[in-house]
């Protein structure tokens, strides 16, 4: 159900050839309301595709009536041409909603510097299906039509008190912070005004999506969407809702980390006992985006060294000479010098622990990222061809 | 001839074991004099290895009489035990050369943690067979003797005006900015006092080595030295050596870059028109270390979007919509925008030149990286196996 789980929301996921495999590349999202509430937060690349210098007026007022998504192209640095391809797009979805068009997001993803004329007449055939297909059930549609190099689709649902709050995610490389490459829209039927729609949104993709850094890599189309219809009449607790939204946010996260190009682990960094959060997310993804520690696990290789080769590369406050590193519940390391040998750590599960303790102060926080492979380079190399 | 290619230096290089395949292992390099000036550069690495704390205080007073090096251990966390084997390595030089025990500089590379009583007892045989086999003809066995996973030696010596600059370096993976995971020794029989020996050097390596980012990674035991014996009895122009010294770094540097682990591509990358150079340099930096875009090279893949992408990451000045990018010497991209298409672009060479103009002012820099190979995972995946 995804993003149609919660009440007041229709969706749409349709085909028309963007995508070679002939799959589901064109998605719509349209709140019935009684509310019209926007949200939405956008990668923190300076080169940002179309979709996202447009979607970034549109999110201003805080009003959304639809959300339409294609795959199978990025729409990012395809000139003027690209900017008026989103431009129609999103004119085309308020002319067949009758609603207006600055009050509908677009989200594109796929390769960048795709965007020509084909590209534009397949985007707005697959708006005219969308709208013809529409119902209260295609959430799932929706999910698949903005996969792209995904394996599987990302949704979730929760339901609390008398509200609901669905999600659908996409992304699988180019993971990194300031969003990961990824496209997700929420739905809620509680009843939120801009403003707490905007705050909630913003807490919890802090704490889940920018904590996501698979490969380093940021994106040019990254957008975070939460479209609240009211549909429920509830008024949630706000630290309910936020606690929940960030839950859902977090689950949403740890797929894409589960579904990483070419990944064979999934790996969770949490830095503890630092002096600040900011420190332990510095150093946290300083060993994140060691290649050499990722090939390292890709190994099933506990190279201790390489963690605090890292995390000496940031300004954070800690000693190397006092710090910890347990992985998988093994400390191999203990004041910066051996401690349990290599061999008692059991590299083989998927899912990895690395913990790091500067024992400096009382921060804590987790970076969640995947190891350098074989089909990570493989899949990567080949990508655009 | 390498380091003893310049009048009055002699150089050993033995094995006694610490490497596995029983190839030469540890090295001396002995400046005769008459002048005994040192200077070094070290990581900027926090975490720094036992190697690096003891030759920081060497340094100091700018004489060094010798400098030995071993392959096959970093003894790097090691603990005071590791910090006690640096000294007592150098003091057994300092007995047998009946030298000051701190004007021996020390250097360590290998395996991060490795440094127990085993691998004192070899080094310490090390230095004594070292110091039985010290003549003016072993720069080359000096410069195999420190070679890790390289997989040829690097040498480079030049002659200008009456004095001769010799070098070897060693390093082929963990190789990034504030010095590469590498060694190297510089020798000049040039007069030079300290103070210059050190603005020479800092000049030099300034724009050769903490320019070569062949994959983000930063070591914990880089050193570059540069022993001054003064036995031309010629005082350089000092425009005219630092000119042939940056050479000669820049050199070793590119040798370094070829040899490195796994890859298949010498990337250049040059940033054109920079506002200032050091955001030339940040911009090539961001570019050297796209896991997407050096995936990309390995494919022969021109993916100018992933050019983009990387560098508006950064927070240098420039319009996203005004760079152009050249790969090969084919302009793929202007104005943030396509232009030749990406099949004229031939990758198969490994010489590899991206240039990126900014067009924001006069600046240019230089950042000498490699591809991401299938072989660079398994290298590194299998490395302390």
């Amino acid at each position: 159900m995804s993003v149609t789980a919660p009440a007041g929301f229709d969706a749409a996921g349709v085909a028309v050839g963007l995508k070679s495999s002939g799959k589901r590349d064109v998605a719509l999202v349209v709140n019935r309301g009684p509310l019209k509430v926007g949200a939405a937060v956008f990668t923190s690349n300076r080169a940002k595709a179309n979709p996202i210098l447009w979607s970034e007026q549109v999110i201003r007022d805080g009003v959304v009536e639809a959300i339409v998504l294609n795959s199978g192209g990025a729409n990012c640095f395809t000139g003027a041409f690209g900017f008026q391809t989103t431009h129609l797009t999103a004119e085309r979805v308020g002319e067949l909603l009758e609603v207006g068009a600055g009050d509908v997001l677009v989200c594109s993803t796929g390769l960048i510097g795709t965007g020509d004329e084909v590209f534009r007449a397949k985007v707005l055939e697959g708006v005219a299906q969308s709208v013809a297909a529409l119902d209260a059930e295609s959430g799932q549609a929706a999910a698949e039509a903005i996969m792209t190099t995904d394996s599987v689709s990302k949704t979730v649902v929760r339901s609390e008190d008398g509200w609901t709050i669905g999600g659908m995610a996409k992304g699988a490389g180019m993971l990194a912070p300031g969003l990961a490459t990824m496209l997700v829209v929420l739905t809620t039927d509680a009843v939120l005004d801009a403003a707490d729609a905007d705050a909630h949104l913003r807490a919890a993709t802090r704490v889940s999506f920018d904590r996501l850094d698979s490969d380093g890599c940021m994106s040019t189309n990254d957008q975070v969407t939460l479209l609240a219809s009211g549909a429920s009449g509830v008024v949630p607790d706000p630290d309910a809702f936020r606690r929940a939204l960030t839950e859902v946010c977090l689950d949403l996260a740890v797929q894409l980390q589960a579904d990483a190009e070419g990944a064979s682990h999934s790996i969770r960094i949490t830095v503890v006992h630092a002096a600040t959060e900011d420190e332990a997310v510095e150093v946290a993804r300083s060993v994140a985006r060691n290649n050499l520690f990722k090939a390292a696990i890709f190994g099933n290789d506990p190279n201790w060294g390489r963690v605090l080769a890292a995390i000496g590369t940031t300004q954070a406050q800690f000693d190397p000479y006092a710090v910890d590193v347990e992985m998988n519940g093994v400390r191999v390391c203990s004041n910066g010098g051996p401690d349990r040998p290599r061999e008692e750590v059991d590299l083989t599960p998927r899912e990895t622990e690395v913990v790091i303790d500067l024992k400096v102060g009382d921060a804590t926080a987790t970076i969640y990222t995947n190891d350098l492979t074989h089909d990570y380079v493989h899949e990567n190399s080949a990508y655009s061809s």
